[in-house]
């Protein structure tokens, strides 16, 4: 099946239409028609060859919500005229520990949603920015939000589940104080995120302007985390900092405002080193530092079932298409409240 | 009460003779003589004022072992010729939430064995380089051991709650595969502990030479970190690594053998930073690094008690009081199996 596309032939050509093949409908695949498409800062990386091993052409793309065109014969939990999504992870080997605890995305043959090994054409896999899209319906999570709010409902397939997974994991909830360093497309899903959980939020910025706003995300607090001052007065007073900034910076001044047994933990990476941590800090408190990548298949339904409970999209800004290189500079300013979505009528 | 101890009274002396004076026993009391004392890194970084803020006179030594001599009226869980320990710790708030979980290593208020403020004189902590000490019942723990194995017993009041305390928090024990990075004072400790605990213990060396040694002391595999070829069979397996050494060194190459959920806890600290550990190795599997100081009083109670049943003490090197700089000398390039014990009676 032909499908029209947007992506780059090579890391300096901008983004643009292309024509690119989606396989067959096999006995356990679900065909999407895409409808929206989020906007993460890993396209842009992976799109500009700035993370090593992007192959080309590349479409990136794995904040997928669409419509269920048509089902392989196997297929039993989705049928023709749903709602449904796509994230990060499009295949996995279905039988290791991480698969088994329905931790795909930490299973070593994890395979993403775009610029992973494939069996179909051209060899990699090829993402959202696109009209349809071939999935194993292992890796296809139903949508209950109202039709609606589809657009909105994008971004909760990777920045969603990227802030969901370990909030839960780290047991956020009523009768815990958690901050979420970075007010952007992880961080203000983080803070919905937790807040919707019962614990009380701390938001931590470095823009004495995003103070409104985070308030308006549902931070109880906010801290500008330039005024060493306000920094202070939440010393040793953290169950959990979920760190969303993937900029190198001083981790030291978080982790100090861990209690006890607190852990912090980064959903971003950076491209250089953070400065390295102080081992003191880690010492006094029995403090930890930790990482985690997107969320496995299963806790991606419950986040997405969880949002529409607690009737929580992401805020977003739409785009068309042709505008996704304007997207990607302002982006990289920090110039979105909170995430493009791309209209893919619009290709 | 005056008492005769071996300490120093400036940062570029050698330790030597002293007379320093004891509190008279308080109603919560208990009066030591001691018999044996452990010699730990501490004790010759403080000494000579190698960490920020050593006061002097400075009297060493937080690995306490001997007989109560007296207790104070209010006294009930010691009795005079009782062998009894004293660690690091001689007073804590005894009302923090640290203090109420029994994890006074980690209360605020801590009072450290020697270098931390007290209102007896001279106004700050004498340690256990001396021939009697007065501390609060609290602080005072029971030596359930033979008593012929009781100078083995005094670096369990650093080096073995020290290891034990992170082994049990992070669950080693049977089915568990456990990491000790480090063959010293402390890492020899943890194979002992890990291996009585019931895990599959993997010890880590820099020195081909430690292979037969770290067999010995109870490790199921030996892994020279030099040898990349024996890290990479490792990879992505350990449930848990206890990292001993202090010296900086790269933490990635440990990192990454961690397995999903994995915790490298490092318990000693580096004069300067390790090289910044690559945040990608933390978030591709969900690993956590930590720190752990000490244990709190029941867990240290909880641990002689431990040792007492599975036999298990320090292997030590005895020394007299006049050659503890030579001890220290020694230490400093790793010339001790695997820790000195000072013997008092030769004060
Ligand atoms: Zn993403
Ligand atoms: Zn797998
Ligand atoms: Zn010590
Ligand atoms: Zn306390």
């Amino acid at each position: 099946m032909d499908v029209k596309a947007y992506g780059t032939p090579a890391a300096d050509q901008p983004l643009a239409p292309l024509n690119i093949s989606r396989r067959a409908v096999g006995a356990h695949d679900v065909q999407i028609e895409i409808l929206y498409c989020g906007i993460c800062h890993s396209d842009l990386h992976q799109a500009r060859s700035e993370w090593a091993g992007t192959v080309y052409p590349c479409v990136p793309g794995h904040e997928i919500v669409g419509r269920v065109a048509a089902v392989g014969n196997h297929v039993t939990h989705h049928k023709e005229g749903d709602l449904v999504g796509v994230g990060c992870i499009v295949d996995s080997c279905q039988h290791c520990a991480e698969c088994d605890d329905g931790l795909e995305n930490y299973c070593d043959g994890m395979i993403g949603t775009y610029n992973a090994p494939t069996p179909d054409a051209p060899g990699h896999t090829l993402g959202g920015y696109s009209q349809q899209l071939v999935v194993h319906e292992r890796y296809v999570l139903k949508i209950t939000h109202p039709e609606d709010q589809l657009a909105a409902v994008a971004p909760l397939l990777c920045a969603g589940i990227t802030t969901y997974s370990p909030l839960r994991h780290w047991g956020a909830g009523p009768g815990k104080k958690v901050g979420v360093v970075g007010i952007g497309g992880l961080g203000h899903m983080g803070i919905k995120l937790a807040h919707a959980m019962g614990a009380h939020v701390v938001a931590f910025t470095t823009s004495e302007s995003k103070r409104n706003d985070a308030k308006a995300l549902g931070a109880d607090e906010v801290v500008v985390s330039r005024n060493p001052g306000e920094m202070a007065d939440h010393a040793k007073s953290f169950d959990f900092i979920l760190n969303t900034v993937a900029a190198p910076h001083d981790l030291d001044a978080f982790l100090t405002l861990l209690k006890r047994d607190g852990t912090m933990t980064l959903v971003g990476a950076p491209a250089t080193p953070h400065p390295s941590p102080n081992v003191f800090n880690l010492i006094m408190k029995r403090r930890g530092l930790a990482g985690s990548m997107i969320g496995g298949i299963p806790e991606t339904q419950e986040m997405l079932d969880f949002c529409a409970e607690h009737g929580i999209t992401a805020d977003i800004e739409m785009i068309r298409a042709d505008q996704i290189e304007t997207a990607y500079e302002r982006m990289l300013k920090g110039d979105v409240k909170y995430r493009f979505v791309m209209d893919i009528a619009t290709m």
